[in-house]
């Protein structure tokens, strides 16, 4: 039985989606540990010049196996 | 006048997207409830073993006329 | 020894006061179980037309036994 | 798959300790529904007279399948 | 440099995403100031009757240049 | 349809009672807005001297129509 | 200049209203030191047996010269 | 009727288990003022040389009758 | 008696100290609006490029009279 | 072994400073208590008439042996 | 003296009791850090199938040194 | 673009000052990592013997370029 689980806070950018930034999320994390689950603690974002698309920035908080 | 509204909070689970989670919510209330009004409470997830999609799980808190 | 009760969450309506709206919380949930102890969660309002009378909607989590 | 779950808050009491007080909570709950996990929210308790003995009410949060 | 910025809190409304929510509330607001960041404070929402769409109200805090 | 709403957060006061402090806050911010719906942040107060009088000091944030 | 207010919680207890609560706590306090200010910290309650009166019992945070 | 109660925030320290520090702060705060109710605020906790123990340090918030 | 007052939000800018930060929102605020109190709601910062100074943002809740 | 530490709540204030401030509420402790350890609650402030100077009411939460 | 500590977050896992799972937690982190102080940041659960024994799984702050 | 940010958690320690604290924060993680905006999540302290000095422990969180 796993007896202990790390837990990593990562920011994950996008301007597609929110789904699309918690991908980018996972990715980062996935390649080095591997993750069991995830909550998301913030939604933050901000306009790109001069595409003036919206950034979305999604903190996400991840439950690792160790 | 209804004097009274009733609280039910459900997790909507999906593979697909938050929002998709969230109907799944509303569609499980609905079936015995009239829905008034929702609001999210937590968004969370997991990574679904062998295919690796992202699993979103959505509390969501829902005013419910009694 | 009692040894477990339930929470109850429920929104009292009213145009009188704070207090009458909890009053019509706890009738509604009196009505159906046994009220051990309560609290307010959130006091909220808006501006019934075309009286414009304020209407206050005041969450209460209700302790009950089971 | 199931895609949703319904949370239930439940106190339970015991004057041992915050575990037996966790167990009288599940027991409550499983009685009628199935438990997938919990979260403890908050641990209060007061002094029982004449005997001067702690006793923990400990609120739960179940997720539940339904 | 820029010493001070000023908040700016609006609710974007749509019965599509959670993202086109977002994309309303900025709109209102960079029709009168410059948006430099943004947070995503609470997505509420309710049923529309008849069509019983769900309609997003996404509150949204702006970090504004002034 | 109303795609956006904007928050205004104001603190009404008076001697009398909570909702009369309410009512000085409604008053203030209808004259130059549309209130749709409203939520009390806060309930602070102070002892007038000499009158030894309560004052209260409600926060409340209002939704307005823009 | 004073440098220094020390803070004291105390909970008031009324069958009347919220105000006469916490019209109590500022009476208790009041007798051993002088109020500066108060914020209410939360508001809970009881139906009193046999009577069926609402007891609320209005916590609030005092701020005292000293 | 007792119309009012103040707290007190006491840290209990034990390194046999959560309970037993609770039992401590009981012990302190009982020896002046008669406890009415408590709530667990944090538990907190450092690793004791040299014989790496672990020490609970378990912040308590009671009720006292005044 | 004054019986409303209007919150704004505003982020101070400095790469002095955190109170430098504070007077340059106080200055913004102050130039348009009669500033009764305030509040320090966040402390957040970064690293400018290339000086290597770290530049603190507070964001501050200002209470005005209207 | 100290078995119990006492929580004592104080607002600081100075003209000059947030660290300023933290000190008053220390000299007010230390005058008639131990005091261990201390965190910051809140900071708030307010403009002091005719000097224009900014106050710090820094609200500090103290842990003291007893 | 030491001028930095870097914050490691854990969840330990037991079917014992929420100490033991403390410890579970203590014993990872030490094993590669000098653990100085903790914190229990939530406590959460599941019923293991098929011998329906409750597992405690409790997420640990851990301040370390550097 | 940067599609991910990695946040790490620290408490830089100083009798100084709440800024020089911080200072310290900045230089342990700017050792190892990239830092490019970062938050005070909290200030606590003791006071250091016999100096009589306070020592500020200030947490801050950095999000760092992976």
């Amino acid at each position: 039985m796993t007896t202990a689980f790390e837990f990593v806070e990562v920011v994950g950018v996008s301007t597609k989606s929110v789904e699309d930034a918690v991908q980018n999320a996972v990715r980062h994390v996935s390649a080095t540990r591997g993750v069991s689950w995830f909550e998301i603690v913030s939604i933050r974002g901000r306009i790109v010049e001069p595409s003036r698309e919206t950034e979305y920035q999604v903190t996400v908080k991840f439950g690792c196996r160790v």
